[in-house]
């Protein structure tokens, strides 16, 4: 009698715990992380047949990354800006958009703001300023993702050009201000990134910087690693350690980027003829301005203790620059940066050891241009120099291989993104949950019906 | 009484079944099937937010792609001759080799030599030649891929060049020879796809053709569509249906393909002056020389129905020309060829819904060149011209976008294979047995142990 009694009080725990115990999801995502940039990584940070701790990950599949027109047409390469809304809220826009809908400037509701709303705790990690196109998408709402400060809402300056402004989204006009306005007058417990040029500026209709509105609102604002220890536990925290994207962990030997090969002048006259110079190979090796930053995998173990409590949480975590790295040919930079992404991954999943109702999700938002191409051309036999269109990088790997990085998107400063499906990892906790493919918006309705216990809605 | 005997003898006949009863692997290979690929094809063929046949697998995961030097040291971009021998035979070798060893040139044991020596059927499926590097991989062994036939044996001429021979391989010098004349002498039941040519010549120390000597092994040898369904079923089948590798479904409108953009006298002056010329946009269209070809799926469908027994069968299928339109830089032609694997799955699901122990994989052998790039930059809002360094296509969609290609490996008449681990799909008899991530030799042993219901092997 006594046994039974213990039995149903252990069932009635049991129940009652799998019914009220707080669930949490850690969302982290590889900016630009295609498998391209997940093979070269691996074969510089591991060797060939080593595994990332990506690669352990019990759940994989793929998402379709879907993009439009304002007019609703579809287009096949997205932007950080796109994607992150997609899986912020559910909705498919159009590139350059946070959290807006194509067309029409409806705000689309994110899952932060959802959760907050229900009284859950929320937090947003990036090495990109915290006002850059992907965190922004979870806090922020407006037509333009450049429109990060209350200067370049009226239009930001990119080299010879002005991108375009957010006009009705100015507080003059009855707007919410620029992203980083927003996000000081938000409610996510824990910002930390980089941008806090975004922030030391004056804010529309304001004496006050941007920095002493998100004060006012409650923000314990620290600029330093050293201050992130002592952050007092009750209040929000926005840590802004670097003036904009935080700089990344590896560069080429001597800041090298890809370079073009050099054909001869008679190879410049007929492509059968000559010779051609390729870059000289090239370690990677420690940026010296990333020493004073914070890793991602200490930024990410601060979120989780601020966030840890017994309703759950949400935690999105983003490695910026492989993206940014690929866009400025810089192969070192990306692997660096997948490096990090892997050790805060590794954090995530510590977490979530000792917290067993915890989602960790790994995935990202697009491709991007780099590719590994044969180190030797596969046709070296023919006697007319082969090689490149574009920029290429020759690194020297560690297991004492060659690997050739290539960039031929475009002929600009910047590569282009490039489209494919990427891939979607998850821990246990996704087994059963986490398709083997799924559209990139499908994803917000994934992660939120985890944390509210709901069923999961119907995959459209 | 009654009901314990029939309780025991369904029993037994369940577990004879169990034990006893054949199991079928149908192994599908999308010769540079990346993932870029196959969401560029899907785009295409179905619509940004369509799915493939692939797309709805049970299961997915990744295989990496390991090659190494003659010395055995790391290599990062595969060819398919290394890449199919791992998958063939669990081992990894270099570049150009078909199931043999890097440095020492030993042959190496093939799926399908195992099963066969121990009573199982076997087919070989493709659209290239079959003596091309993967079907080549499953059933003959030789240093040089290139080494096909009778005469390519002493060196395949491509264009100005001379390949490596194989004299060590030649009957001469007591080598089983060239690639066509092993298959001549193989006992695979089933052999479909092009090649004529390498059959059609005299084999070595012989009057007769290497066709005719394939004869006198007991097989049935056609060479057109029609002969097919007319083939005697009590003898091994070649059919050879084109002279070398099958002409494909799809081109380019009036065959065109990538096209380099052009830019204006003053951009080659500056790049910040000028404009530039993008290719017109196409459609895809019929290529007209695939009239009298059989498809895939139907190559697929006859060779099932001839390996279909009770003991069991290992099928594989290539889709070869997802590769080399990639390489003539075809979009269309790549398109193409992935819906002609995707129908021949069709086939290979339905079989194994009539069969339930089929193991249906699909996978590829290694990356691609072709990249998918927005059709309109990511900067297009700067006053400068901003294009591919490489070839692009312009591809009209049936869901009415423009959908860009580029090929930009380098500056070849062929473009590169790219370095990136590729996808391995499986039907539900997969579940618990294809993981989320393994190394392409590894597909050697699953395959093998599902078909001989050996336990799994450990994975290395």
């Amino acid at each position: 009698m006594k046994n039974l009694l213990f039995a149903i009080v252990g069932l009635l725990l049991v129940c009652s715990h799998s019914v009220l115990a707080g669930r949490n999801v850690i969302l982290i995502i590889g900016d630009g992380m295609d498998d391209k940039q997940i093979s070269i990584a691996r074969n510089y940070l591991v060797g060939a047949r080593g595994k990332l701790t990506l690669d352990h990950m019990p759940v994989r599949g793929v998402a379709q990354v879907l993009t439009v027109t304002e007019q609703g047409q579809p287009v096949y390469v997205a932007d950080s800006a796109n994607s992150a809304t997609s899986i912020a809220t559910g909705e498919i826009t159009s590139r350059g958009r946070i959290a807006t809908s194509p067309g029409s400037d409806k705000s689309l509701p994110t899952i932060v703001e959802i959760l907050e709303a229900q009284g859950y705790k929320t937090g947003l990690v990036a090495t990109s300023s915290v006002t850059d196109a992907t965190p922004a998408s979870f806090v922020a709402h407006i037509n333009m993702r450049y429109c990060e400060n209350p200067e370049t809402i009226h239009g930001a300056k990119m080299g010879p050009v002005t991108l375009p402004d957010c006009p009705s989204y100015t507080k003059a006009n009855g707007g919410p201000g620029s992203i980083s306005e927003q996000i000081a007058a938000s409610e996510v417990d824990v910002v930390l990134g980089g941008g806090a040029k975004h922030f030391n500026i004056t804010a529309e209709n304001s004496e006050h910087s941007v920095a002493e509105l998100a004060r006012r609102n409650g923000y314990h604002v620290i600029e330093s690693r050293e201050d992130l220890a002592s952050a007092p536990a009750d209040k929000k925290l926005l840590g802004l350690f670097s003036p904009s994207t935080m700089p990344v962990r590896l560069q080429g030997e001597g800041a090298r980027e890809a370079e073009a090969p050099k054909p001869s002048w008679a190879n410049q006259l007929h492509p059968y003829l000559g010779s051609v110079k390729q870059p000289v190979p090239m370690n990677c090796e420690p940026n010296p301005a990333f020493k004073d930053m914070p890793s991602l995998k200490q930024m990410t173990e601060t979120a989780l203790a601020r966030l840890h409590n017994d309703q759950g949480f949400f935690l999105m975590v983003e490695s910026a620059s492989i993206d940014k790295q690929s866009h400025e040919r810089k192969p070192c930079g990306s692997i660096g940066e997948l490096a990090q992404l892997n050790e805060a991954l590794d954090s995530a999943l510590a977490y979530a050891e000792d917290n067993p109702e915890t989602l960790v999700l790994v995935t990202a938002d697009h491709a991007q241009a780099a590719q590994m191409i044969p180190a030797e051309s596969l046709f070296s036999k023919f006697p007319i120099p082969v090689y490149s269109p574009g920029k290429i990088a020759l690194l020297r790997t560690p297991e004492g291989a060659l690997l050739a990085v290539n960039y031929a998107t475009n002929n600009f400063a910047y590569e282009e993104h490039t489209g494919a499906n990427v891939a979607v990892f998850a821990n246990r906790e996704g087994i059963g949950r986490v398709p083997t493919m799924l559209t990139q918006p499908e994803l917000f309705a994934l992660m939120r019906d985890y944390i509210v216990q709901a069923e999961p809605s119907n995959m459209h």
